[in-house]
């Protein structure tokens, strides 16, 4: 079995990491669309045309089942990427609010992510099809702040404590009880410990990375013969700097890294 | 006379709202490429690509002489740019360098700025033609703190405390002697007020917008008729979204903002 793992960066790769742990008899293809990086403030066509683009690419490479890592592209263009590809395909925000449904007694979730996951409510309207009602929080700087390595950092800390204590007060205003809270953003699992600190210990932290394979595993029969699959890295921009910041998600050395571009009239269709 | 002013986003505004105040009779022509935003974390090749094809639609649409801008761009694609279209061509990086050069007299200047422009060493460069020493540093979180609306905020007084202070560590380590700093990235003259507050009163702070619009005005001769010049807004993804966080950076409100798509095989060329 060929698993492609999309992401508009390196962010997905803490949901490979999961995958390689979960189901390591697979082979994967991973694409960190970097060139056009982040889809997180972007439109929805554009993001559309820049995922159907990234899947079909991983398709064509032999991927028979796709991942979509990145939760912007879940949010705004499964549906496009569904009708661009013949294969499955599986994105973060169904997989987090499918653990969000297990996990929840009181059906009052709270979702934190992106600018764009946010407006495009894909959490909120996923919560809903499932019977609970979702408070979504955009929080912009925490990307940037992993990026940066602040991971214990008491700046990201004061963060951490300024978002969630708005997102707590708008759920008291909207009298939810929130017993879940769903991180909608694949740079977030690194922050997954600071995150406990500053909640209340009744809300239950959802890691996405780790409930998506979980669910992958769920799904594929991949035959338990401990073999140990490959797996391959696209970029379509700078291939060092993916190896650079692609080892802290995937939490071990990235090896060789193909560039790939989208961006030709072909990519584009 | 029709000026052309292009950045990955809405950081330029800055400038033009620099240049609307020193040359009114001009007329402007702003391209921000939010599609592809931003350019502070690509490679030499990814940002000359994109910016070569942001200048020719500028120079298409009548633009005489063109102002990147983007410090990125400028650090990374201005001789490109240059092969590129026919029409006259300034940068940030030299106006800045320039300005410094003015300002110096212990002739070492420090210089912050995104990561993309800092790796180029563009602004070390251009201060060394000028016999200056200079000192750069990245800072990253800059820019999502100003998108964030965060200007007066005590995490961004914080950040910028960290910033400058190993800033100034780096520089005592390398025995220099600075009375400049330049600020490298069009987001920062946000942040004017915040930083000449954190820094030394010995040190003068260098806002690039302002200067890029003195050196335009001294290099342009613009009659002086008390016409007020059109400016045309264009960009490459949601209109919507340019004309709401760019009204921050330009001090005014944004009218009628044209899409454009750069990506087809012609924007590519």
């Amino acid at each position: 079995m060929k698993i492609g793992v999309f992401d508009s960066g390196v962010g997905g790769l803490t949901v490979l990491r999961a995958l390689l742990r979960h189901i390591p008899e697979a082979d994967y293809l991973y694409l960190g669309d970097t060139a056009r990086l982040p889809y997180g403030a972007k439109s929805r066509a554009t993001v559309a045309r820049y995922a159907t683009s990234s899947a079909r690419h991983l398709t064509e490479q032999g991927a028979e089942f796709l991942v979509i890592a990145c939760n912007t592209a879940s949010a705004l263009a499964l549906d496009a990427i569904r009708e661009a590809v013949e294969v499955p395909v599986l994105g973060v925000v169904e997989t987090g609010a499918n653990a969000a449904d297990a996990s929840s007694t009181t059906r009052d979730v709270l979702v934190i992510a992106t600018a764009a996951t946010v407006e495009s409510h894909a959490y909120a309207g996923a919560c809903g099809e499932r019977r609970m009602r979702a408070m979504e929080k955009a929080c912009p700087l925490l990307v940037p702040l992993v990026e940066e390595g602040w991971i214990e950092h008491p700046v990201t800390a004061e963060v951490l404590r300024i978002y969630l204590a708005e997102l707590m007060e708008q759920a008291r205003g909207a009298e939810l009880n929130p017993d879940t809270l769903v991180l909608g953003c694949t740079h977030y699992p690194l922050l997954r410990a600071q995150i406990e600190k500053a909640v209340p210990r009744s809300l239950r932290v959802i890691d996405s990375a780790e409930v998506t394979a979980e669910q992958v595993a769920g799904m594929l029969k991949v035959a338990k013969d401990g073999r140990r699959g490959k797996t391959r890295f696209f970029a379509t921009d700078s291939v060092t700097k993916f190896r650079a910041l692609g080892s802290r998600f995937l939490g071990q050395e990235i090896g060789e890294v193909e560039l790939v571009d989208l961006e030709t009239a072909a990519g584009n269709r």
